[in-house]
């Protein structure tokens, strides 16, 4: 690639992310669509079309977005949100820093150098131009290499005062939140598990009852037992299924009458396989029979799930907040691996099926998907390749033999060879997330959030050691691998010796990721056509129609590893190859933009962890300095700079930052801090309410049969204290 | 070292044992004696010669030690003495169901194979006889190896069964002393470091106060904010010394009055250097005069302490044992480095210095103290070499020239030349445990107990490297210290092969150890001299006899390290040369005895931690368990037996046993569990006299002068609730 090649890759990227942006300016103005464009705003009943984000200007999303306020995005998409824009702006703020010093520092400092004969622009698509500008036009041993020196230990103190600065700001945050005067449910919850079988004639609530009533007497309020709702569940869906599909009969027997005879057509179905097959039906009738049958097969079900289904975890509520705080840190019990206690996780991201998980079949568990994630990361290419080789044209022919006519035509032949190990790989990359939360979740983790941190904390490894480190070094890994093996240091050198070649490659990347990314995030092209389609042929009731435009959250569990994987990339090219940090800059600049644009109309959390997410960035980040740290020494090294060693404290500092700020900050993100949860309330929670809350709606009874629940959870208890 | 010798060594270290114990019969029998014999009964109130201890059987006290139970040794010197015993039978057990099996199994299988011309005797005076009943004795390659490999496990997994029936045991005993129905002070009280400064206007004490009274509205007592109290406590100090003497004065004139003239001699003193230069005055009358000008000061540095020497930290009395236990655990403040809370230890065990030093001082002392200690272990050679160096002769006449006519003399110069160097290390080696119970201190750990069982820790791995290592592996461990680097894993064959020809230099440490050193603890010889020496030319007053015979406490720091080197000898030869097997029965079985002995008549504990100690001697156990599971793959590997890897899931399976008992058992050694706290008391407890035992006595007002404790305590807080 020459460098007018790459001025076109980057000028082709920059003129569609320009149309993206027109034809999002144009098409989020026609009112049809702003279910599209903002659905937070319509869910939170406020007006689509507030401020001037319909006028003409097509930059009015980016002063809106300038002007918005944190407190704007705490409001509209909770703190998680903005605490990934203290991330977004933390990484920003590096790179801004970064390049005030080291573009007018080190780009004169490496071009005016014509000692070398740029003996390492042969390889994978490097040219001379850009090579100009890096640190692998300086000469070996050349003086001018301090400079280099100087912003390596630069970039690092910088990053180091802006995650200082970030992680109290996240602290802040975090307890703003946990103070708020609202009564919020899980802050008046415990999550118990590992409850020891109960005594002879016991039943679980009453054991639960009067352990927690005894070390509370004043503050207990009740306990809801955990139910295995597998059957529960089941029946509900099916009756839930059958709801929906009733209501779509009826809507499309409306429009009957509407449009054909005014006594309309009757909907009719096939109750057999898949609709297809079987008798033909009145839908209506059908559905209506179905669901009375359903209705008090539900109840029974419900009844005995809650007497007879108890499992070995409770929720136990507390009328006081700092009660409940206190008791989630506490041992309760001598055998350490009975009665283990967590704060309880909002109702909505309880993963109910976790939780009766016993204390060391987690830690097993935890283990064998420790290993698996290992395994996957390292030999990443053998699943591939065996898709790749099931995928092989004769191999279809042979497992699906009616492929045959299509598949030995020339032309199709030719296609399907070229694409099909491609499309594997593809396949696997895109499943690759969902894995990971599968993974995760089997690990016995309780709550959604704490599931995609762990999974995207996988995928950042993943991401890190695979594309990065992976494309860097690419095939000369394997083949030097027994160097590696006799000396686990040449792999530093290795990657140093290969970096530089790659600059292009990286730049180009992450041009295209941020042009085309956030042009294709921005217009939502995607989602408007699907949901266009879907209103059109698929929804015929308001809930389907809701259900096609809803627009989910904002996925962070992909979203953070992949600006991590910019991250790294930019921080380790950014004395090395210092052009690459405008880029770096523009990616997290639009991001920035078109996130805040997207969090204060369109996405919808689906959980809230009050940041919990950010130790989690935290550390990842640090991670990232400390390969480039590693890897600068390296390259160093390679230059045969005398006074590399000047280097070594880097990593060490680097470890000291992370051990202090863990120790200043982390265990407020794990556990609430008393002088936090001891604030006043607004008024005085319902607890019955509060405890309603956390009933699975599979459970909760159509008419308000309260005594059902009595079978399973315990008595309102007799302390009435408020705090 | 033949044959016959060691045994003359056995018999000789036998008969000592004898002697002493018959000296232990005759001399405690004599009343007299009986303040050395029975101390801990006697401070107990209790009549020293209960049971029949002073009959003329000289195994009475044996009689009486095997018929105490568990409940005796805890009324009598507390859960940690009981503890210790769970420690002691742990190893006996390990080593007696290791002996059933193995003395039977292996030696037969030893000395039956004579296809070896045993060629690995010549070394560090092994000797044939007993190598013929090692596994050195039987051939390389031979399935008679088997055996030797099944006894291994059988080891391992005695160990295993032992030890966690011991830790639940002493989790038991734990549980139970937490849950005593009686009041003990420190179970309702917290200990808070770090307290951020106050704001302007407002002392620690009120910012102490209110922080605590909003969390804790209705449990919170009272706090006691820590002061300075260098200053007071020196004088504290100077006017107890001369209170002190005034009574021995005083003593002196009374017994004049009665030997001599009957006014008596007033006793004189001189008021200079070390009292032997310097005015002559009457000494009653001067330490009257001085105790007068002190009290009066003492009073004013009081007052001035309590105001303004408050530090940075405080002990907070709640009226609750839950709360107390909860708040201990809980985390109180968002900035993780301020508030830090824990379980008040006893008072009398507080570490008055070290509570104000702030949370990263400490971590910084810590790592600074491993550092320390790590190279104290590694080169503990160089002090001692650099101290022989000075000790030399040439050298002390150098700088002691005065002592050069005694030097010189022929007689004293061989003397002084051959046990110079050999004093000086053992008086290393006797100042180390004070060194390493100083080093620990300095870490900033706040009680007593908790640094006893870090300097524990550290002369654990002192004694396992430097004697048992060092010994074994001895000088051929730096010639071959270039093989190591190139292959770490050699160290293990290295320990391997040099182990047996070391066997019987261990056996005879271990009799001589059980022999001579429980001879001498039983029969209290030092102490007894010590005793008679001081009641007749130095002891005065009832209070100095006292100070004279008290008896101090059984020194866990030195003992348990002493116990583990003997332990991890014992099963590191447990398969090699399993005649060590019933030494070691011998130590622990004799051990356990006297012990016991002295801990029911003899050491008063000077705290109770509730068995912290525990989880400590418990990981090293283990510890000592895979030095020998190590040891044995190298001893195999070897003997190239090709069936060695059957031993490699050994140690991992050592790392999976100490893992899941700290995850089963460990947090509650380190917290108490609320379940425990929530017990009932027997009373009320009264907080007035809770608060007041955690006053230091430098503090404590002659006069009951209430009010003065006001400006830095506060006040009562209006809660009365009890559990």
């Amino acid at each position: 690639m020459d460098f007018s090649s790459f001025l076109t890759s980057l000028g082709t990227s920059f003129v569609i992310f320009l149309v993206l942006m027109f034809l999002f300016t144009w098409l989020s103005r026609k009112p049809g669509n702003s279910v599209v464009y903002y659905p937070n705003r319509i869910l939170k009943g406020m007006d689509p079309c507030e401020g001037n984000s319909m006028t003409r200007n097509p930059f009015a999303w980016i002063r809106e977005a300038l002007s918005s306020s944190e407190e704007d995005v705490i409001n509209m998409s909770g703190v998680d949100a903005a605490v990934y824009f203290v991330f977004v702006s933390t990484a920003l703020g590096i790179l801004v820093l970064a390049g005030l010093v080291l573009l007018p520092l080190l780009l004169p400092v490496a071009i005016t150098d014509h000692s070398v004969k740029s003996d390492n622009t042969t390889s994978n698509g490097t040219f001379s131009d850009l090579d100009k500008l890096s640190m692998g036009h300086v000469e070996k041993k050349s003086p001018r290499l301090w400079a280099f020196l100087i912003a390596t230990y630069w970039v690092s103190f910088a990053a180091y005062y802006l995650l200082w600065k970030a992680y109290k700001h996240v602290s802040d945050l975090r307890a703003a939140a946990l103070m708020s005067p609202e009564v919020r449910d899980e802050q008046f919850a415990i999550l118990v598990r590992d409850i020891p079988p109960p005594a002879e004639g016991q039943t679980r609530k009453e054991q639960v009852d009067s352990y927690f009533r005894a070390i509370y007497p004043d503050t207990f309020y009740r306990s809801m037992v955990v139910t295995n709702n597998k059957e529960v569940n089941k029946i509900w869906k099916e009756l839930e299924g059958y709801r929906k599909k009733l209501a779509r009969a009826e809507a499309i027997y409306e429009e009957s009458k509407k449009s054909g005879k005014p006594e309309g057509t009757k909907p009719t179905s096939k109750i057999g396989f898949l609709g297809l097959f079987g008798k033909k039906v009145d839908s209506i009738e059908y559905y209506n029979e179905k669901i009375n049958e359903l209705v008090p097969k539900l109840d029974a079900e419900q009844k005995v799930t809650l007497r007879e289904k108890q499992q070995a975890s409770a929720l136990v509520f507390f009328t006081s907040r700092v009660t409940a705080a206190a008791a989630a840190q506490s041992l309760h019990a001598t055998m350490v691996d009975t009665w283990t206690v967590m704060d309880a996780p909002e109702p909505r991201q309880l993963i109910w099926n976790n939780l009766p998980k016993k204390f060391f079949e987690r830690q097993i568990r935890q283990c064998v998907v420790y290993v698996f994630v290992a395994l996957t990361i390292f030999f990443y290419m053998i699943p591939i390749s065996f898709i790749s080789a099931i995928t092989t044209l004769s191999q279809l022919r042979k497992l699906l033999p009616f492929l045959k006519p299509i598949v030995d035509q020339n032309a199709i032949k030719t296609v399907l060879e070229a694409f099909l190990p491609q499309l594997a790989l593809i396949i696997f990359l895109a499943l690759l997330p969902k894995f990971l939360l599968f993974l995760s979740k089997a690990e016995g983790i309780p709550s959604e959030s704490h599931a995609v941190r762990a999974a995207s904390g996988k995928y950042f490894y993943f991401t890190v050691l695979n594309v990065f480190i992976g494309v860097t070094v690419g095939g000369t890994l394997f083949s030097t691998l027994k160097d590696i093996e006799k000396d686990p240091n040449s792999i530093v050198t290795l990657l140093a010796t290969t970096l530089p070649a790659n600059a292009t490659f990286f730049l180009t990347y992450v041009a295209l990721k941020f042009f085309v990314g956030y042009g294709l995030e921005l217009s939502r092209i995607v989602p408007l056509i699907i949901y266009h389609l879907k209103r059109k042929y698929l929804c015929k009731t308001e809930a389907e129609l809701k259900e096609a435009w809803s627009p989910g959250d904002l996925g962070y569990a992909t979203r953070v590893p992949g600006d991590m994987l910019i991250i790294t990339i930019v921080l380790c090219y950014s004395v090395i190859a210092p052009i690459i940090i405008p880029f770096g800059v523009l990616y997290f600049g639009i991001g920035w933009l078109v996130i805040r644009n997207q969090v204060l109309k369109v996405y919808v959390p689906s959980y809230e962890s009050n940041g919990r997410m950010w130790p989690h960035m935290h550390t990842r980040i640090i991670a990232a300095l400390m390969i480039y740290q590693v890897t600068m020494i390296g390259y160093f090294a390679v230059k045969e700079f005398y006074f590399t060693p000047i280097l070594i404290p880097l990593p060490i500092l680097s470890l000291i930052f992370a051990f202090v700020c863990s120790k200043k900050f982390y265990h407020f993100f794990q556990a609430t801090a008393l002088e936090v949860a001891c604030r006043e309330l607004k008024e005085t929670p319902n607890m019955e309410i509060v405890f309603r809350s956390f009933v699975p709606p599979s459970l909760s009874a159509e008419k308000s049969d309260d005594d059902q629940f009595e079978d399973a959870k315990s008595q309102v208890s007799r302390a009435t204290s408020f705090v």
